[in-house]
């Protein structure tokens, strides 16, 4: 099957080869030029149409409303008319998307490589019959595994477990520290029949009171378990139970970095004190810490960085105390931040124990030590653990990656794009402040929430969609095809915006 | 794009019209009759070639074995050469599948209607592009929503939202239930600020002490909430710290059911008897029970069934105690007792409060009453919230339900089966107990669960593949396209096997 893109023309026909990562294409179908880039065609730029969200999205949010609370939508999507780094709302509005489905869109809309997928007849099957693939995996599997999964493992893991989504695999990881905690305490010897059969009821010994420490501002999911290591908002947690947990503070750097070093230190000093203080507590408590889960850049939280420093220290305190260290690399895994996973910044001498995974890696999953590996089959199961046709997908999504060096990409886009947010920094020094980040994958404050939410309505109203985190930032989080000349576009619209907000 | 059939053949040039569910149509190509059910060619019967698991199987389960843990592996699959009823392994032989992936596969593999979806170009970017689909949804999706789970809901269920697998439909569900409850604590006023910053680090009163009740046996997922009201297996359980929530004990009726009537509504009222109890305990202890999950059939955990009346009762109580009543219909929903939700045989006077789906459902997800929906947006959330591309499946899954009348052959070929296993519960007394089931979701009793696995083991090398339960129970979960000469194979592989076993 030909691949067509949303003007009908075969990208077959239409795409010139070349070793450029970006060069403009004269489209000849409708006459205007079209920028292709790592493979995927796009417009030159957005298009406005309606002010947004237009009057066909706001009809279609009432009638979604008759369904469910429809209060989180912003805008219904046009996906199939979607293309490379911009999003095309139903009113026919093409915004540059700077979200991306929360951070979730690898290499651009529709891309090509990802349609070659579909239109290979023997992929249909994994599309239509989802296996139980821990009782009966399809015979590629192990294949794709590793082409897909095993190709990009952090440095030193060897070991993976698929899962349907982000909080489903942090408490899956939380499951193998628990499990490997307790085979460790029993020294060899089978569970008892006490455990066995307490279990059951949900009492000890089966079911022990063991705990996991977390930060505050974290963000790990929406689960129960996740949910009991997440501190970022109210939304997620009130009127929830959830476990009674130990937290430390999560180091909130003051920027500019260089101008701040030895306050720095004192602050993550400071959180590392905590973290000790904390597990020799809940130690003593007889409530044992045995995991420890943390990102390697608070997203959610509001996008908090640490220093390579502080997370070999906490490493170390780990290990110390036989903690299972999880970091979770959900939003940024998968190369956002220059490298392939976000810890890869921290030259920990070695892997942590635990890297979850899910967004832009399209499944969910865990890798992990052999260590972590359960001993006993079904400790670490469900019906689906994933979804195989998610893992196909993934893997035109690595070969990409590989073949339009999108990690360098990002590491030179970011650079360009930081260098800009810091020009607008000194422009506007009393709107925008803190600009940080790691390849594209970075932030800046404004002064409250209210100012920040009114930036990025105004960028929206102006083609560009950017996400808010924290109490007060904006988010960066482009596909790994987002280019320099995207960035301009950002920057004319930002500047504009912030010449009119700091009237 | 055309469909094909395993052999190259073009279906569409294949399948004779008929209003018949099941026909015999010639394949010229490879020249041998094939079946054709509900539109889906299938083989004539199982194909043996070796045993099973076979020694490509058994190659590929070592290989994954160096990744992860693969000891619940039976057998490696070829996916795109499975059809309708019959699995296919790596190792050529063509099984009967009485399973069904764990009871997930709805209407047998490779349906034409399914693959039909796949070959329309525009839903091609529902595949590849996965939205964030409370915060931007894709301009069919309230479409999609209606066509696929509305027109399916509950009687008396008008709201519904997706989730991406079962567990993460339960724990959403018991989110539900604390907010509603909380938010009618509040007799409508705002939570307050110690609420809103208590809540952030899992204390009251912003994170209260509420609880779920469930009952032994349960098995409603693995995620820590879902957990917390799981009872089945230590294999679930063991090491985990859970909540500590009410349990009251699952009726284990009597068989056969009418020589044992008086017995069973003690044992049902004994149950009730305790709910009751439970309630009253935990709501003394300042713990109150805000929530009650039960499936409909206990299916993990040993196909238990209650009566009608147990229901009927049961939600009579939970009202009485303001008790939120999720119906956890993940195994039991999609047609095969033959209604669409099991709970549809209990004639409750209204519906339960949430229903939650998700295996033949093929997306997760649950409906609720209007009075379980939360006021503010964001409550019920996460990136994906589902999968547009699964409910688009679903569209054609309930259309050829539909289309065929699958609800009605479930029934049909349902009393086929059971009588069956009536004959031979009497021809194999000392092998064959506790014959029961709604429409073909039934299941036998073996005298041990040595014997269980013997049997399943030897039906598997005769072509037919089943699936265990509880102690010693098999489970037969097949399609919704199971006929009656599907079933004639079955117990003639289950004679045989018998006669064998209980020499």
């Amino acid at each position: 099957m030909a691949i067509f893109s949303r003007s009908g023309v075969r990208l077959g026909n239409l795409i010139k080869k070349t070793s450029r990562l970006c060069y403009v294409s004269q489209h000849t179908a409708v006459n205007a030029p079209q920028y292709v880039t790592a493979g995927c065609e796009e417009p030159t730029g957005p298009i406005l149409r309606t002010s947004i969200p237009g009057p066909e999205s706001q009809k279609l949010t009432q009638e979604l409303d008759q369904i469910q609370n429809a209060g989180s939508v912003q805008f219904f999507v046009d996906y199939a008319k979607s293309q490379g780094n911009y999003i095309t709302d139903v009113d026919g509005n093409v915004l540059l998307d700077l979200f991306t489905q929360i951070a979730s869109i690898p290499i651009g809309y529709n891309h090509p490589n990802l349609l070659q997928v579909m239109s290979q007849p023997e992929n249909l099957s994994t599309f239509i019959n989802r296996p139980a693939l821990a009782v009966f995996p399809p015979k590629d599997w192990v294949r794709h595994l590793k082409n897909a999964l095993l190709s990009v493992a952090p440095p030193g893991m060897h070991q993976v477990q698929t899962m349907a989504c982000g909080a489903c695999s942090i408490e899956h990881g939380q499951k193998a520290m628990f499990i490997t905690h307790q085979r460790k305490k029993r020294g060899g010897l089978p569970p008892t029949q006490e455990e066995l059969t307490s279990c059951l009821y949900n009492k000890e010994p089966g079911c022990p009171d063991l705990t996991v420490l977390s930060f505050s501002g974290a963000f790990h999911g929406r689960t129960m378990g996740a949910l009991g290591i997440t501190h970022s908002k109210w939304i997620h947690k009130l009127d929830f139970p959830t476990p009674d947990w130990p937290m430390a503070t999560f180091p909130k750097l003051k920027y500019p970095l260089h101008e701040n070093e030895r306050e720095n230190m004192e602050i993550e000093n400071r959180s590392l004190d905590e973290v000790r203080e904390r597990i020799e507590e809940y130690n003593k408590r007889g409530r044992p810490v045995v995991g420890c889960c943390i990102e390697p850049i608070q997203a959610e939280g509001g996008d908090n960085f640490a220093s390579p420093r502080f997370f070999q220290e906490l490493q170390k305190i780990c290990k110390e105390n036989e903690v299972v260290l999880l970091m979770d690399e959900v939003q940024t895994g998968c190369g956002s931040t220059g490298k392939f996973w976000a810890h890869e910044h921290f030259d920990l001498p070695e892997a942590p124990d635990i890297v979850a995974f899910s967004k832009k890696m399209l499944t969910g999953g865990f890798y992990y030590k052999e260590d972590l590996r359960p001993k006993e089959a079904f400790r670490i199961f469900n019906t689906w653990v994933g979804d195989s046709s998610k893992v196909l997908l993934l893997e035109a999504v690595i070969n990409t990656i590989k073949k339009y060096n999108l990690l360098d990409n990002v590491k030179e886009t970011g650079q360009y794009l930081q260098n800009g947010l810091h020009e607008m920094e000194k422009k506007f020094p009393h709107c925008v402040s803190n600009v940080r980040g790691l390849g594209t994958f970075c932030s800046v404050d404004f002064p409250d929430a209210a100012f920040r939410d009114g930036v990025i309505m105004k960028l929206r109203n102006r083609g560009v969609h950017a996400g808010a985190c924290g109490d007060r930032s904006m988010r960066f989080r482009p596909t790994l095809i987002f280019q320099k000349h995207h960035a301009d576009i950002f920057f004319d619209a930002f500047e504009k915006t912030l010449q009119e907000s700091s009237q």
